[in-house]
Formats: structure tokens, C-alpha cells, sequence
């Protein structure tokens, strides 16, 4: 942050306010303390029969790499609508949401990942904007060498361990940066 | 917002970016596209032995009403830290954290809460900063009628049910607002 948004000035401090304990960006001019806050992202393991639906994606980061249907939580959205809006927008497909299965705490880029079990509704499925591919992939063809992010690595491994056994229960784990693949 | 954070400019715009469906705040003098998105209130039923640790606001909104701890999650921490920390701070108590037991969309003020079962370490808590009292209470003492928030009362309902059977699954729910007590 270079000038206040609220008043336009561009003396931005770094300091700790009043009765707060971290550093915040505060305007000396008009007061204002801006405040910034971890986002979601919102996402779904869509299954059709005994198979997982998996994106390429064809824009940064990670382009090239398959993922999971996934993305920024909008204002004005539930975590569900959030959900769906990315699966129809990244592999054109519909999707019924079963209940969360994976959180991910990503400290080091202020970033919480939430994703839903999912069953394609009619098993409709292609490349969207963002995708360059899109596919179903039984357990032993997924490319496990070739996936976008480390959430996605552990939710599709939590996914076919629970498969087993018929039971999901809600998982949460932390993501540090080494163990970006 | 006024001012572009930025480059100063003074001319925001509310407009629909090129490959966006949604309207944003855009700099027309620097280019930049200034997103805004939900943010995380994470949060924790603390118990000791049976009884519920309720904290009672000092501060707005709803100074007076009792409510658990909880709070905004601040960059750099997981959900699980924030909740910790809330705890610390508004009821002076050390938490041992259970499982994620509930989940809520707030669409109207752009929040969602999360919220952890937990237990007292050592059965201490106190007022912190921002409460005017703190205590424990059983369930037929739980003041429903001077509850903060509908997460707080939701939360309160459900685990008094599922304490019954000994089962806690993750609760989501949507929040609106006449809901609000």
C-alpha cells in the first residue's frame, strides 16, 4: 500500500495502533487503519462413478499442471456457491456438493483452502477459460507428478486412503512452502 | 474506496474487467484492479468438565451480549491459531483444540466463521480486553436471550444435541440476516 484509500495521502505508516498488537498500515493524515486479512479459496474433488475430474490449467501460476476445481471466495458468495462457480467455470461441468472434506492453512501467502467432495451431476465435463485440458482419471492414472499444488496432492490422497473405508472425515493440515512439489 | 492505494489517483472506477463477470474497484490512471474478498472469523467452544466458557463484549457491536471467543484471522496465522489466540485474549484461557465443528456464511457481510471444539488446559479464564465478564456455564444456564450473534446461538444449539450422542460432524450453515436476534 502506497496511498490511503481513503484519503489519498502517501504518508503510509508501518506501526502498531493503539490497543492493537501488530503492525497494520495506518494513515497518519486521516487516521484510518487498513487492515488486511487472509482469503479463501474455495474448491471441490468432483467424482463421476470411481473417477476424479482434473483441470489443466492453461494461465499462471502453475500453468500446465493439473488441479482440482478451485479458487478465490467472492464477496457476496457461500463457500458452496464459491465452490460450483469454479467448477463450472474451470471444467464446465455441474456439480452436487457433499460435505467439506479438506481445510489448508497457507500462512506464508495469507491463504485458507477449503474443499468439498463432489459428484458430477450428469458427467458433462471440458476445458473452461482458464483450462487447457480437462479429464477423469481413475486412482492409478492420476499424474502425480504433474499436479499444480500441494493442496491438491493431499486432498486426492486423502480422498483414496478414505475411499477405502467409506468414511470422510474432515481433514486439515498445514502447507509450507518446501513442500511446494 | 477513494482513492487508488496505488498510484493516488482520486478516479475509481466500479466497473467489470476484461474477462471478469464481476464489478471491481479499477484504477483508471494505473491500471490496477483492487479485489476484495471475504474474510475468516475463527473461533472455539471452549469446555471444561461439562460446562460452556461464554464471554461477555465490553466493545461494539453487541457490548453487553455474551459470545464465544472469536475473532478476525490475521495474515500469517492458521485457523487454528487465531482461534487459539482469540481465546488468549478475550477470555484469558488456554484451549486445547478439538476438531472444525462449525462452518458459517455470513453473504451479507462478507464473513465466514469457523469454529473449533476445544477444552480448557487447566480449567482458568478470566476478562480479557475486550469482555466484561467471562464465566462458565451449564447447559441450563446458557443465556439465549442475550447471545451476540446467530453463529454463537447456532453453535450453542448444535453442540448441546450432538453432545447427547457423542458425535460432532461439521455443521455449515448460511446465516441471513433477519436471523439476527
Amino acid at each position: 500500500m502506497k496511498y490511503c484509500s481513503e484519503c489519498g495521502s502517501g504518508r503510509i505508516d508501518l506501526t502498531i495502533p493503539g490497543g492493537d498488537d501488530r503492525h497494520r498500515h495506518v494513515c497518519p493524515d486521516c487516521g484510518i487503519i487498513h487492515y488486511t486479512n487472509p482469503r479463501i479459496i474455495a474448491g471441490v474433488l468432483p467424482v463421476w462413478e470411481d473417477r476424479i475430474l482434473l483441470c489443466k490449467r492453461s494461465i499462471q501460476p502453475r500453468e500446465g499442471y493439473w488441479t482440482l476445481p478451485a479458487g478465490f471466495l467472492e464477496n457476496g458468495e457461500t463457500l458452496q456457491d464459491g465452490a460450483r462457480r469454479e467448477t463450472r467455470e474451470e471444467a464446465l461441468a455441474q456439480v452436487d456438493l457433499h460435505d467439506i472434506y479438506t481445510i489448508f492453512n497457507l500462512t506464508h501467502i495469507n491463504q485458507v483452502y477449503i474443499f468439498f467432495r463432489g459428484s458430477l451431476l450428469d458427467g458433462d465435463y471440458g476445458a473452461g477459460d482458464e483450462s487447457a485440458d480437462a479429464g477423469l482419471f481413475s486412482a492409478e492414472d492420476i499424474p502425480w507428478g504433474e499436479l499444480a499444488f500441494p493442496t491438491i496432492h493431499e486432498t486426492l490422497g486423502f480422498y483414496l486412503q478414505d475411499r477405502e473405508h467409506g468414511d470422510f472425515p474432515v481433514r486439515t493440515r498445514d502447507i509450507e512452502p518446501m513442500n511446494r512439489g
